[in-house]
């Protein structure tokens, strides 16, 4: 059967005035090595891979890989809306670093203490100007992406990921196992600022059930999660 | 003679925290321009080209290129310190987009309108928390990379660069003169943001005299560069 799969990798930015952008530091790498083993992979026939990102990441080139550049939370929600909702999409794997918050204004400190911490609307339009000394910028959250990906299709498989920072591996898994049934997800890889340098990466691919599968490279994670996604595939087209 | 130049390209990034930046749009194809500019230019001996970028920014690969990674306004000037004291340097080519601000911390609203904008010290270390509700970025104002540079080797010529956003260019020109002068710039490429789209790039290289030659893409710009370094340093070495 032939299975078509969408990922979201790298980072997100949001922008702050014309020139400038809260982003962060994902690279996208993970994402490309698991576009690059689900078109490796022999058990599978892969249709499409959707491969949603920034217009900064780098992403993959190859025939079967339809990229789509969004811009910002709003912009990846618009484009996952779109693409779930016009195609049958087996799986979702979801790594990219979604920002937690979006730019509601720029304004000063002075303002904030006068005024009560209204935007200064002027302000976002054009290039901030570089000589105000105590400028601030307000942040407001964006909405949850990946709550919203069984909602817009029921039938897809969907890996989540959680990136903590410097946190006991018992804490790591069990956030993770939140966000897991939170967003109904059927994986969720875990991972730690501080366990990931160059080459070496450990992750935890949890699976529904709360058991998990330890990697400790990008190519070992992305191999586990399309193996994990094919198996569960196969289990459902045998009625298991 | 032989030549040596650096380069300083792209943005940079503020840290806010542990996967958090402040960064802009710069792409650095402009610094990749003059890099390749200078490399093919047959009438000027290049030693060492000293290139300044961004852990993010694509960088030339060459034998004569030595990349420098810099890490925010700071570390670009640390290394520019380090460059201009050890090494002579024929020219600086200045294209990064320096952040203007860097980050003094993060808080929350409530916290500047109770305690007036103090600091919240325990938010940067680490990943700030995803759940609150009225964050709050403070910056301060970065030193002015550009003004320091004569001052670090007197003999160096200096291109400065400007961007402004949909301004007249009499304004865009007014204001790249007043850049020159202050920083003693031998050259200012003036440029206006809603005038670069794809490989169009209008831009304005001012000469210290303040007339100016127009471009109009990348590579035009890069050579103008090139070749006005390469006559600046000529008249010199001919005592004119």
């Amino acid at each position: 059967m032939v299975r078509n799969i969408l990922i979201t990798a790298g980072g997100t930015s949001e922008k702050i005035d014309e020139v400038r952008v809260i982003s962060n530091f994902a690279t996208g790498k993970l994402g490309l090595a698991v576009a690059k083993a689900f078109l490796e992979n022999e058990s599978m026939e892969i249709g499409k891979i959707y491969y949603l990102c920034d217009k900064s990441t780098h992403a993959p080139s190859h025939e079967k890989v339809e990229v789509v550049r969004v811009s910002g939370t709003q912009g990846l929600l618009d484009a996952l809306k779109q693409i779930l909702s016009e195609n049958k999409i087996d799986a979702v794997i979801h790594s990219m670093a979604v920002s937690d918050y979006s730019v509601r204004g720029v304004t000063t400190l002075e303002e904030i203490q006068n005024n009560g911490g209204e935007v200064h609307p002027g302000f976002i339009e054009g290039k901030i100007s570089s000589d105000i000394d105590d400028l601030v910028i307000l942040l407001k959250r964006t909405p949850k992406v990946i709550g919203e990906i069984k909602k817009l299709q029921e039938g897809s498989l969907l890996v989540g990921f959680k990136l903590l920072t410097n946190v006991e591996k018992k804490v790591l898994i069990d956030t993770a196992c939140r966000l897991l049934e939170k967003n109904r997800c059927d994986f969720v890889l875990a991972n730690d600022l501080t366990q990931i340098e160059g080459d070496k990466h450990i992750g935890y691919l949890i699976s529904a059930d709360g058991e998990y599968e330890t990697f400790s490279t990008k190519q070992q994670i992305a191999e586990g999660i399309v193996n994990s996604i094919d198996e569960k595939l196969r289990e459902r087209s045998h009625g298991l």
